[in-house]
């Protein structure tokens, strides 16, 4: 693509490149600072070790500043996050080292000003390695491998030729007090999670010692043992009630990705239409700053581990309308009749949605034309780089953004829908999330996610009923919400902003100008445009029939009609919420999914409405949304909007082998509320002006 | 485009030819059939004369049995419905002849059985000729030209150079005893409805004498005058509280689609994206019978003067999913502070939103590589052709429709999303609705009504203030909603459909698998689904948080996993309903719009939810949507749904020239709910599966 021309050289919320991260893990790792290091390709849980490297990103106010001036000696001190564990205590705790590069400038303190607490119980903690519990299931599923070979045509001894693959259920804490899960156990076949076999055990993994951890229970078939004993004596004694034989997963092909056998459908042996950019590409990329400009519109790229790709100074026509667009975390609760469904409350910021992102497939995940961009993470065990984790591209809207066919001179004209999509795929074991930001030329910004990927599934009875779909005789797909939490840091015409909600009622009133025909009075509907004053009034839903809206708008600052200059947080599909409210296992560490949207004033100290941890600890997060909202104003402040999208996933068969994503989706529309004093995207080159015949 | 292969050779919902409509024309001439009537270029009111001719669709049970066996034998008679304007009485009525072509054994009775009142009253008669109240307007206007030249710098002579041109509204009657509108002056200049002056009268245009139509009332700057004479008393002796001066008015460019002043924005000197078929279209179409097939997908067209574009015997892979698809109405009701907006709920159906169908702007309506079917609608002064009345393209997403990144063999892959979108656009004065039918490859279609065009704006002054948004310093786009109905005539594996709801629900159950770590209980969601037996619940509004939904399901037609087969009716963009229930200018000639979609028993005396003739009786309409619910069983019969798209429509800054596309849109989806058994659009050859890595 064409060079881009950022507003200011650095992107100051780039990652860190490797080489910061080598320096960083290496200056830590100095003896002086007595942190008792231990490398984590050799470390115990019960060692101290370095779990996670990663820029932290700048205060506002400083990056507002260099923006302002965009010379180096504006730039923001750069600063890590160090994530440390602290196996010998055991606790976890996270540092901000800086500034940065090391330097004999350079120091650490504890970070806990973004935190309603001071440590992370070590129950809390990541997963130091993958499968780090699979010794654990392996000092019993050996001893019980004729049986699972005869209940379940599978066994599990820890082969690379396992037939049986375990899975696990979050959250696994509540408060830090233990770290435990229910075990589930899977036929290893292409999309294990459409093969649950109906065989649970509950296993106790707290703590730093593993050779303490211990199985506490057994559930097959709605039975429940207190031992791998009993459960085996039951099986012996002829006690055991076996679940039914299962003909229909004798073929496992089903939850492949295979082609279903057949000839093409009519014409699908062409390729389908492509677009192509003939005087080639309209955008432009920086990829050194991961910066990227369209028509108008500039973004700078932010990409991290916990949730991947963000946008940070987003302008348009060279006025910033976001400072900051980025998620925050994705919930998926599950309900089901078996231990696992019913003890699944996701959030998958914990599994690190930016890690997650794969190579994207070209031509399929994006079209031709599309430009990728790379982004690395940091993992224990080597940094994970991805070279197409984000990618850019032009798309015809095949629609025009304005058109009339008109009689007079100046009435009879189009103007085409281009819009530009800026991609990301987060593959969370079974789940795809794309996340697509889309930009229209008019000043709207569309965020929408669609998912794919695999249902979590359930072993299908009658039992299960109420609780998901059939999907093959004896697999379901289990019922559960999508809730995605968004930080929307709009700036409109500067950072002082007010809430401004505007609302739909009926009246009837009376008119001079009525008569008898039509009674006095006419009943119509009435605009009320107010302010909501104080956070406590700002854990937002979208109105009923949708007869209103929210929208930030500075009130000192109108637009040539006198009308404050604003930006609508405007529904796109799918706008829902978490239907549950009451689960512990969400006690409190999910709140902003309760809401469609919800306003805070923007603090450096609250900087995500979640955290890795917030999966582990319900009943004692250490982000609590809930304490964004302590009765400050929010009259002409800096205000950040928390917004949901999200999908009620009642699974049916079209599920398998993959969820669909034109109906998993679920959107938000950014755009102009009198912001402009007319339709800026009138200015396209490609129009079309007629005289009216 | 590659030829098409029907189904069946005939579409018997193809429009009349314009040899059809001559023929019948003169075959009602004939003076045996005691019409009296007279050409409708030289008719007065009180003549007899035809004002419509148009095919009348074929009894649902001799379409399928054609379908069934498409043999010449088995074609439904073809029959005509004929409006006449019995300006004698006066009255209209509704004839049927038939049946086609005309022959010896054509016969003509009244059509009835389609409407709630045997006639329609003279009253609420369509426009005999465009402008037909000018002549009225011009006894008065000329005179006080020189008063509305001072007041409004503007004259209405009769004259093309008029400076004042007339707009009204609707609707003109309540039940037919009069006939009465506000006229409402604008300036003459591009997009006059942006230019309202604010000048106002009542007038009389009941009955078939236009000598005896009159004016009423005039309304300026709310004053209200019974007389001309009495305005013109006020101006002359100076208590005419006048407007204030207009000095914003003085430029009228800005209410035209010219391109503002200005370079073009970075890299929009060049062509944008553009889709191209390197191997040619993969769609069909046969000219002729008006068939469409893609990927799978079969659909017959139909085209009307009432609605325009609408879709039969839509067929998947080789099944019927739905017997008919099409609009039915389009509500506009406003709300203001002047004689206009408090006065005006548009039903388009009654200007003909197939009439005013305009031909689409290649590259600029449709991408360069749609198809564009023609379509000519019957009026009283000669055929309307447009040859470009309907486009067809197939469209890259540039999203797959599924894919995963895996780690095991066959897990890892895409499939492309191509839709097919079908398309037709009518502009009805001010406004420009896009309907678009988008088909899926996996059995969704998504209906989606874009709005564009100009808004109907008032005078901008501080009364006005919840009515509206200034969008100039004196005008304002004027609050409304708008609401459009579909007939959705599911057939889900056979006619025989029952009604499912499906909805979620928190409960707290106890669970013998839990101990004390999370308590004995969990709060969870479950699915109940329940059949909704009657007409009189199935009037429907989508549940709280969209926390539910409702199909079409054969109860009796499984699929392979036991499930009934359905479809769904799936909300998408801005599902919404009318705010206003209660005002007398919608009594009941749009109840359809009180709710997000309703479902009847289908009848061939139903064929629609609205008629022409709708706007004008909202006391006694000629279709009453609320008597089709009369308590008919729902359960395994063949049912419709009535559907809603909508948009409350608060105008800002930015509808200025047009209203954009992009947000202001609604849509739904008709998608498979366990249909299938599996996902369906996983046999596309477009696909890619790969190794992991
Ligand atoms: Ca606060
Ligand atoms: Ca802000
Ligand atoms: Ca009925
Ligand atoms: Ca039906
Ligand atoms: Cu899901
Ligand atoms: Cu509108």
């Amino acid at each position: 693509p064409k060079a881009a021309k950022p507003p200011a050289p650095v992107n100051i919320w780039s990652s860190l490149t490797v080489n910061d991260t080598t320096t960083i893990y290496r200056w830590l790792n100095e003896p002086s600072h007595d942190l008792n290091l231990t490398s984590p390709e050799s470390a115990a849980l019960s060692d101290n070790f370095i779990y996670h490297i990663e820029a932290y990103r700048p205060s506002k106010s400083d990056a507002l500043r260099y923006l302002e001036s965009p010379e180096d000696s504006n730039l923001p001190e750069r600063y890590a996050r160090a994530t440390i564990h602290h196996g010998t205590v055991p606790v976890i705790k996270d540092y901000l080292v800086g500034p940065l590069p090391v330097s004999e400038n350079t120091t650490m303190r504890q970070l806990t000003e973004i935190y309603h607490r001071e440590d992370i119980p070590f129950n809390a903690r990541g997963f130091a390695f993958p499968s780090e519990f699979t010794p654990m299931l392996m000092t019993y599923m050996p001893k019980i491998a004729s049986v699972t070979q005869d209940l379940f045509d599978g066994v599990a001894m820890g082969l690379p030729n396992d037939t049986l693959v375990a899975g696990a259920v979050g959250p696994l804490s509540f408060d830090g007090s233990f770290r435990r899960t229910w075990v589930n156990w899977r036929r290893n076949v292409p999309g294990p999670w459409l093969h649950p076999v109906n065989f649970f055990q509950y296993v106790d993994l707290s703590g730093n010692d593993p050779a303490e951890w211990k199985l506490l229970k057994v559930v097959y078939n709605h039975q429940v043992f207190p031992t791998l004993n009993a459960f085996l004596a039951a099986y012996h004694n002829g006690t055991l009630r076996r679940l039914p034989p299962r003909p229909d997963q004798d073929d496992t092909d089903w939850s492949a990705r295979y082609r279903p056998k057949g000839p093409p459908r009519d014409l699908d042996d062409l390729p389908g239409p492509r677009q192509v950019s003939f005087a080639g590409l309209r955008f432009r990329v920086d990829r050194a700053a991961q910066y990227v400009s369209w028509l108008g519109w500039g973004v700078y790229l932010g990409f991290d581990r916990d949730m991947g790709l963000s946008l940070w100074d987003v302008r348009f026509l060279g006025e910033r309308i976001a400072y900051e667009i980025s998620p925050q975390d994705a919930l998926a609760q599950y309900a089901g009749n078996d231990p696992m469904q019913t003890s699944t409350a996701w959030l998958d910021r914990f599994f690190g949605m930016g890690t997650s992102v794969r190579d994207m497939l070209p031509g399929y995940d994006c079209p031709y034309e599309a430009v990728y961009l790379p982004a690395t993470t940091y993992a224990p065990f080597g940094s994970i780089h991805r070279e197409r984790a984000i990618c850019i591209f032009e798309h015809d809207t095949g629609r025009p953004i304005t058109r009339h066919t008109g009689w007079e001179k100046g009435e009879f004209g189009a103007v085409r829908g281009y819009v530009l999509t800026i991609r990301s795929i987060s593959t969370v074991g079974n789940y795809d999330y794309l996340f697509d930001y889309i930009f229209h030329t008019d000043g709207t910004i569309e965020v929408r996610v669609s998912a794919s990927g695999y249902l979590q599934g359930g072993f299908w009875e009658p039992a299960q009923e109420g609780y998901g779909t059939a999907i093959r005789d004896t697999t379901m797909g289990s019922l559960h919400d999508h809730v995605m939490n968004f930080k929307v840091d709009l700036d409109v015409a500067g950072t002082a902003n007010s809430l401004l909600y505007t609302h739909t009622d009926t009246e009837e009133v009376e008119r001079d100008w009525f008569d008898d025909d039509w009674g006095t009075t006419v009943v119509q509907q009435k605009i009320t445009r107010e302010y909501i004053a104080n956070e406590d009034a700002a854990r937002l839903k979208y109105p009923l029939n949708f007869q209103g809206g929210y929208a930030f708008v500075n009130q000192d600052r109108t637009n040539r009609w006198g009308i404050p200059r604003g930006y609508a947080i405007h529904p796109g599909y799918s706008p829902v919420h978490n239907t549950v409210v009451g689960s512990r296992r969400l006690l409190k560490n999910a709140d902003w999914a309760r809401y469609n949207l919800a306003v805070s004033r923007r603090k450096d100290a609250e900087p995500s409405s979640s955290s890795m941890w917030n999966m582990n600890l319900p009943g004692a997060p250490p982000v609590e949304f809930a304490r964004f909202f302590d009765g400050e104003d929010l009259a002409q402040q800096d205000l950040v909007a928390w917004v949901n999208v999200g999908m009620h996933h009642l699974p049916q068969a079209e599920d398998a082998p993959n969820t669909r994503t034109n109906v998993a989706a679920s959107s938000f529309f950014v755009a102009p509320l009198n912001y402009f004093d007319a339709d800026v995207s009138m200015d396209g080159a490609n129009a079309v002006l007629l005289a009216p015949p």
